[in-house]
């Protein structure tokens, strides 16, 4: 253990400095209007919440969590998770209020990382949960909007993948004996490990058809004629969750987003209380998931009110990497003045301040680098005395 | 040790649902509008930092500090206070960039509370930095930009009490021979416990003189005159800050807001990096100050950056009390449809979206309680189908 050195930070924190900080800004102001629109209203739940109620429902792995204690000892943890905190939330504060309910999100979450390594451990995220609405319209919406914000930021050409946790689970309950295969198989799925997942489908000691359908899930991805490869490899009892899958694609037909959206059974999410369907989005030249999402319908009933919900979350760091630099850099003018001239150059800056400039007003006996500390700035007006006079600072 | 009811939050943690959250965005978003006007740059520092470098420069007392350790073994702070944070990054990632610097910041801030009182463990800060910028023209600077902010959002009543650190210190140097006193003094003046102050002054055996210059510092406060009255009960080194606090006084009274602004000489904080003039806003009807700050001219250098400096944080709770109720919430509009008129369902809403409002689309069949959910919406039209078809959710 070493002290840090004063300007260190701790593991996967990070600043943001100003030209990313506006840039960010910029796209959270869009997307929050999207989001409003669509009739979510955006909350705000604390950074710290009990490891005993949100801190163990929220399915982040305990290793992931920062956890503190407090005066009585009681165990607290940093926000892993947003949708958690939500629940609670509605099945408390706003248990009161009918579903369906459309809420929104954003804020950071934070999971720990065990070593440096470039990820942050702290990371914005933007999200939204409609809760109380079984339907499969609920399930359109949310895919329907994840599409329409990337699309309003700029990312047309978004594609989303689209899978089922019942699907996978029907196939492994049917095919393997062991809970630790089980898990083991899930793990590589999530980690989207394909090579370790095929290498110990092939040491399982299988009859050749089931070993052929566990390897086959991986190749289950495309458009709707999908579905007919999930009906021949999939358990039995899956025919009713591909029809619910086969209705969706039609009314995402309707809204128009068709071509973004295909098919991938192999999908698997790291978040254990997914129920349905799952789904992640991406964008060319991009390799990360921009939003997962996905049905939860048995989490609200952990904090005592049932109702079947989903929901997405959209990381912004994701999308400031994915998005191409905008250029643009909010512009500021300077005016640096003498203090003799100093009450014609606040009324110079306040007019150009109405119009919606940023402007900077500086003392010139407050500069030490002229040249350096100007170059900031799109234009520089001087206002100076040429006979100094002599007010102290 | 009791287990936590499944909904309970931590001491002082918060949720803020839709209504104020929107409320509070609204307000956040005026405030951040003006603040860039005035030339200042928005960055964002992590939540975490080490104890080592923030936890200990921050002067938030040790006990108000939420612990953690990292997997090293480190001691790691919820950020108590942005001011420190922005210190090291100006003293580190931005140390090339030159001075004057304007950085501002909109972060919750985190201080421990030992037992429930009502008060928040979490809040928000929005705040200014103006650093590297010795003069005057930078201290009123950054009163003005104090006043305007509270001007634009309506708290047209504000005032401003202004005193200075050195006053107060000289004095008590002047008088006190025990350093206990003097903290014990100062404590006091912090916390506003004049009573408290007043009966310690009147237990210490001092000349009737002196005790009557400790009691006077109480009553020193109004316009311009008040001065003079410092002059007389200062230590005799306080003539140059009272000549500085003088010429604040007029360059205040260039930015028009003079009549906003008079003095306090027992003014206290409990930040212990302040060096020189310190303030607070107060509006009339709300008992507690809206924003604090002052200049810090040795905080930097602990940064291994030498730079003098001022600021100040706006707590947007506080604000949120102080203003009145804006009757202004988010309306939003709802369309419920049966499913075979989903498509014109749709379309109608994405018009109603395109034209800014806020419109919630809901399947009919998604529906429980028909009166209690449409009682949330400003108008409903219902677009369904009278022969029900027999589509399945």
């Amino acid at each position: 253990m070493t002290k840090p050195l004063m300007f260190e930070k701790p593991v996967g924190m990070r600043d943001t400095l100003p030209p990313l900080y506006d840039a960010k800004h910029n796209i959270r102001s869009v997307l929050m209007n999207s989001i409003v629109q669509w009739g979510y209203s955006f909350l705000q739940t604390p950074a710290l919440e009990y490891y005993d109620t949100v801190g163990v429902t929220s399915s982040i792995a305990d290793h992931q969590l920062f956890k503190l204690l407090d005066a009585e000892g009681q165990t607290l943890v940093l926000r892993p998770d947003v949708t958690a905190p939500i629940a609670r939330v509605v099945s408390s504060i706003m248990k009161k209020e009918p579903f369906p309910l459309r809420l929104a999100y954003d804020s950071p979450v934070y999971r720990s990382l065990q070593k440096e390594g470039g990820r942050p451990a702290e990371f914005e995220q933007m999200g939204v949960e409609l809760i109380g609405d079984k339907t499969s319209s609920a399930d359109a919406e949310i895919v329907a909007l994840m599409i329409a914000l990337l699309e309003e930021i700029g990312l047309r050409d978004c594609k989303i993948a689209i899978g089922h946790v019942g699907f996978v689970d029907a196939l492994f309950t049917d095919i393997l004996s062991k809970e630790e295969d089980v898990d083991l198989l899930l793990r590589y799925l999530y980690e989207k490990n394909y090579v370790g997942y095929t290498h110990h489908v092939k040491n399982l000691s299988l009859s050749a058809q089931n070993e052929q359908r566990l390897l086959a899930l991986l190749e289950l991805k495309g458009g709707k004629e999908t579905l007919k490869k999930a009906q021949a490899i999939g358990a039995q009892n899956s025919s009713p969750l591909l029809a619910e899958i086969d209705h969706l694609f039609d009314v995402l037909n309707m809204y128009g987003v068709q071509e973004k959206v295909s098919f991938d059974f192999s999908l698997r999410s790291h978040m254990s209380y997914y129920t349905g369907i799952i789904f992640e989005g991406y964008t060319a030249n991009y390799g990360f998931p921009l939003c997962r999402g996905g049905r939860y319908d048995h989490l609200l009933q952990t904090f005592g009110r049932v109702a079947k919900a989903i929901g997405f979350a959209l990381s912004i760091d994701d999308v400031m990497e994915a998005l191409p630099p905008s250029g643009i850099q909010n512009k500021q003018e300077c005016i640096i003045y003498s203090p003799s001239l100093r009450r014609e150059a606040y009324e110079k800056a306040q007019a150009l301040r109405r119009n919606g400039c940023a402007v900077v007003l500086q003392d010139v006996r407050g500069i030490d680098e002229m040249d350096h500390f100007t170059r900031r700035f799109s234009s520089v007006t001087y206002m100076l005395d040429t006979h100094q006079e002599g007010e102290s600072c």
